[in-house]
C-alpha cells in the first residue's frame, strides 16, 4: 500500500514540531514546503554576504527529518551553534553547510536535495520558491518596511501588519508544485503568522495549486500571538488571514484547549505575548478539532540563542496523531 | 576471506592520495591514522579559537575514505573552502564539521567515529593522540620554534632541522595503537617529513608498537624536497630520519622515477624546491621499488589556498598497484 502523503507548509520550529512527530510515526511520505523570505540571525548574515536562498528553516527541516540509526547526531550537528570564534559566533553548523551546497550545486533545490542524500532525510524538503526574495511588510499606519527581520524587533511591536508581499515576484518551485498536486494532506502552521506561513502562499502558482489540490487543508492555530506580527489577532482573525492569502478556506482547523501554566503565560506577557483567544464557531465551513496540543515537557532556552525562542510548543506526537487520524 | 589491513599513517594531501587509490582498489580494509600538531591556516584559526584537536588532516582523510553513492558530494562537502563571509573566509566547511563534532561528542576520537558514520567512511581515521600537543622544531643553529606553522614559512627556508618534540608529551591514541598492531602493511608518506608524518612517531608507544608489528613497514618518499623542511636532503637522508624516528627501518622503500617536467621542476626551484635526489644503494637493509609514481594530470592551484600547494602529486593508482603487489 503507498504510504499517504502529507505536505507541511512553513519553516521555523512549528513546521519541525508536526515534521519530527510523523516522521517518528512512520505512515505517511513527508515532505517540507518552507519559507525563504527570512532575514535575521546566522541566516541573515549569511543572506547578506552570500546572496543565496536563506537557509535557517531549510535547516530545521532538514535536521527534523534526519532519521536512521544517527539521526539525533546529525540533528545535533545540523542544529549546532557556534558559540565563538571570530565570525562564527552565532552560526548555525547547518547554515554553514547549505550554504557550501548552494555554492557548490547548480541550484537551490539541488543543493537541499543533496543535503538531503548525504544526511539520509527521510522525505522532502522544498524551498516555496528557488529565487532570492525579500519580504514587504506594509502596516495599517501606511509605513513600508522590508526584510522578514522586522516581524521580530519587539519595537516594532504592536502594529498592525496591513498586509505583505514578496519583491520580487518569484515563481513557486516546480517540486512543491507538484508536491502539493499530488497530497492527501496539506498541513499549514503552526508558525509566524507572516514571518513563515503566509509568505509561501505569495510565489506565482501557489494560490491555484492550493485551489486546485485534492488534499484537504489544515490550518493549525498557533498558542501564542507574536507581538510583532499577531497582537490581538483572535483564532478567527488567524483564520481569516489564511482563507485570504491562500485563496482557500482550511477543511480543518486545530486550536489548542491545552491549559497554559500561569507562570510561563506571565513571562511571554512581559514580552507582550497573549494565548490566542478561540472565537471560532461551529459551522459548515471547516470542521474544528479542540485538543489539547501542549507539549508536557518544557523547552529550555539556549543560552546561545541571539534571539529569544518560545519556551512553549506544540507536541509533536499529540499533533501526529491527530493528523493521522484524518489520513484515514 | 578477510580483507588485508592496511594503515596509512600521515595526514595532508599524500595521505589522501594513498587512501583514495586504496579505497577505489577496494581490496583492503584501510585505517589512516593523523598527525594532530598542526596549526596552520583555517586549522590553526580553530585551534586557537575552541581548542579541540587540530582538524584540517582529519578532514582531508575522511574526504578522501567517503564512499557510497555520493561520495563526491560528501568530498566536494568536506573540502569546500568558504571565499567570503565575514571570519569564514577561508575556513573549510570539513574543518568546521569536525569541530562542532569535537564540542558535540566526548573525545576526539568519538567525534571522528561520528564524522566516520554521518558520512558514510569506507575505513577508520584515527587521530595520533586525543591530546592538544604542539611541534617544538629545534634547528641546527640552536634556535628553537614552536607550532608546525613554522615548517611552511618559507623565510624559515634552508635551515636545517636538528630534531622535533612534541609539548606536552602524550600518548597514543589507543585505537591507533591496536590498528598498527593488527596491521598486514603499515604505510609512511608521502607528506611533509617533519610537518606530516614524523610527529606521529613522537606519541608515547608508537615506537614500540611499531617495532612489535609483524606488518611490512612502507616508507614512500616525497617527490621533492620542501625548503622549509627537507632542504637539501636526499633520498637515503629521508630514510635516515625515518628509521631514527620510527625506531625501526622501513621494510621498502618507493622511490620516484618518473621524470617530472623542466616546466615543473622550474615553478618548483622558485621556491627552493628540488626533485628528491636518489642516493639509495641497494642493500639488504630495505627493499627498494624504483617506479613511476607521478600523476598525469596536472593538479590545478585553488585560488582560494591560502598558502601555495604543491603541482606535482603522487598518483593515486599507480601508488595503490604498488602497495597491492605487497599485500600478496
Amino acid at each position: 500500500m503507498n504510504k499517504k502523503r502529507v505536505v507541511v507548509i512553513g519553516g521555523g520550529t512549528g513546521t519541525s514540531v508536526v515534521l519530527s512527530g510523523l516522521k517518528q510515526a512512520g505512515v505517511c511520505d513527508l515532505t517540507a514546503i518552507v519559507v525563504v523570505s527570512d532575514s535575521g540571525g546566522s541566516t541573515g548574515r549569511l543572506r547578506d554576504e552570500f546572496g543565496f536562498l536563506p537557509v535557517g528553516d531549510l535547516r530545521q527541516c532538514l535536521a527534523a527529518l534526519a532519521d536512521g540509526k544517527h539521526q539525533e547526531d546529525v540533528r545535533q550537528m545540523l542544529l549546532y551553534r557556534f558559540n565563538k570564534g571570530n565570525g562564527l559566533s552565532g552560526h548555525n553548523l547547518g547554515n554553514l553547510i547549505i550554504t557550501a551546497l548552494e555554492d557548490l550545486k547548480t541550484s537551490p533545490g539541488k543543493a537541499i536535495e543533496t543535503a538531503g542524500y548525504i544526511f539520509r532525510i527521510n522525505g522532502n524538503v522544498y524551498p516555496i520558491t528557488e529565487q532570492n526574495v525579500n519580504l514587504v511588510i506594509e502596516y495599517k499606519d501606511g509605513s513600508v518596511r522590508i526584510g522578514e527581520a522586522h516581524l521580530d524587533d519587539p519595537t516594532l511591536g504592536g502594529q498592525i501588519i496591513k498586509a505583505i508581499k514578496l519583491s520580487p515576484h518569484a515563481p513557486i518551485y516546480y517540486k512543491a508544485a507538484q508536491a502539493l498536486k499530488e497530497a492527501d494532506l496539506i498541513v499549514l502552521g503552526p508558525g509566524d503568522l507572516y514571518g513563515s506561513l503566509l509568505p509561501n502562499t505569495l510565489v506565482r502558482g501557489f494560490k491555484p495549486t492550493l485551489q486546485r489540490s485534492k488534499a484537504s487543508f489544515v490550518y493549525i492555530v498557533n498558542l501564542m500571538t507574536h507581538y510583532s506580527q499577531t497582537h490581538g489577532m483572535t483564532a478567527s482573525d488567524h483564520v481569516r488571514q489564511v482563507t485570504k492569502y491562500c485563496g482557500r478556506k482550511p477543511d480543518i482547523v486545530i486550536v489548542n484547549t491545552g491549559i497554559i501554566s500561569p507562570k510561563v503565560q506571565a513571562r511571554y506577557a512581559q514580552q507582550q505575548e497573549f494565548p490566542v483567544f478561540d472565537d471560532l464557531k461551529d459551522s459548515s465551513e471547516y470542521e474544528i478539532i479542540r485538543q489539547d496540543c501542549i507539549s508536557q515537557v518544557t523547552t529550555k532556552q539556549d543560552i546561545n540563542d541571539l534571539v529569544p525562542r518560545s519556551l512553549l510548543r506544540h507536541d509533536s506526537q499529540k499533533l501526529a496523531t491527530m493528523l493521522i487520524s484524518l489520513l484515514s
